[in-house]
């Protein structure tokens, strides 16, 4: 697996919770919008995807806390992308900036859905083939 | 492995994003939350254990979404516990309310640290005692 | 002005800030959570009503922090109503419920639009006055 | 009053609720996120100062919502400060990137504490003063 895209992120001070760090939860939407933005690369957008009844569909998170970010932490978020059959897996992990520890290893699989039923990713396929792109199998 | 503890609660809009449906992180709120509240419940306290310095860090985190709760929905989140090595296992699982229906599967994965540092979680095994509980091993 | 509504919650811990205490932005989570359960207690339905092309606007929030909620506290939330030409106005109080403190005074104005545009807020009015409820002026 | 720093930032779709829009409670992020931004151009630190027993406490937020920020929007969040006796208030208005469009005007009062009591904002006024800068009366 190798990453094809990532984004620098910060960490801000109302996501940290009572133990000073970032709480477990805020991970997922560091990931989510890693992901979406990775979407706008390829040029396809979750919103307007949702609007045309067209949704990504998150199946399955999992999340391994290595380390844990704190206030003023900056931080880039990897994606790597392997797909298996309907299925978009994507390999997320997080790592600290300055010192390029890994502070999360994550994996997303994701369905495309439309009208609430799963459907071929072609759309994804080819969005990704545009860019000379392709998820490993 | 069998619950031994759960919490009812309701979806609030603000929770839900553009899909209409709760948005995946927050499914780490509700799971956070009933953990801690099963804590209360054998008489321990996260917040006031963290004052003195020791700290329930969640290592790993895995949830499998098998349908979507959207507004109004009430549900009940689950729990069972399971401990290896100086590992406690959440098993955290979500059920719609009115239907039964499983909605997330949950395994959360924490340790003790004290001073950062893990330790022997002999606090939780003597809480769980006195309440006539046990970690499955 | 006098209260026609009100809810109980609970702080849960994730919404407290790395200061240990609920975190600002939270409590226009809490007012929020407490004008929907309103609105359903009238038998009116925000994410519905969204459906159907009518939303709620907040245009202006006012609140003022007298206290900080901290973990375990349990609170209630009290709402009245005021109408001003197509505005309404909930006056929002949240109460430390075992002491009975006020710790945050709340003034949310609102206006309902049909696809986008500002409406006459008749739908209110009659959910109101079916309950033998009325918006003082 | 005049803006004396500012910071660019960007919708992320979690945070848009079912709506659509970003959610009222999220700008209260924006704004303490660009406050606490302001507050390391000074060479302040929020999470250093609690640690040091020194809180900077919001005891007031009134937030006009002029339009709603949308997925994919940029924005930037310009803050002013007025100093009234042991009170900031901090003037902090959101303009669409593109547009120029003012989107919320905001207006968020606060003290510091030192062990929950107020104090005199003097490290506030000399490390403005070290910038050069200073709190308009």
């Amino acid at each position: 697996m190798e990453y094809i895209f990532e984004i620098e992120m910060q960490v801000r001070d109302y996501e940290c919770d009572l133990q000073g760090i970032v709480n477990n939860s805020v991970y997922q939407n560091y990931l989510e919008h890693c992901r979406h933005e990775f979407l706008k690369f390829v040029e396809l957008d979750f919103a307007e995807l949702h609007n045309q009844g067209v949704d990504a569909v998150v199946v399955k998170a999992e999340l391994e806390y290595k380390a844990s970010l704190v206030p003023n932490d900056k931080f880039i978020v990897k994606l790597g992308i392997t797909k298996k059959g309907v299925r978009f897996i994507f390999n997320q992990d997080i790592y600290h900036k300055e010192s390029g520890k890994l502070m999360v290893k994550g994996k997303v699989t994701s369905v495309l859905t439309k009208n609430r039923r799963p459907i071929l990713p072609d759309i994804i396929d080819e969005a990704l083939s545009k860019k000379g792109l392709a998820a490993s199998s």
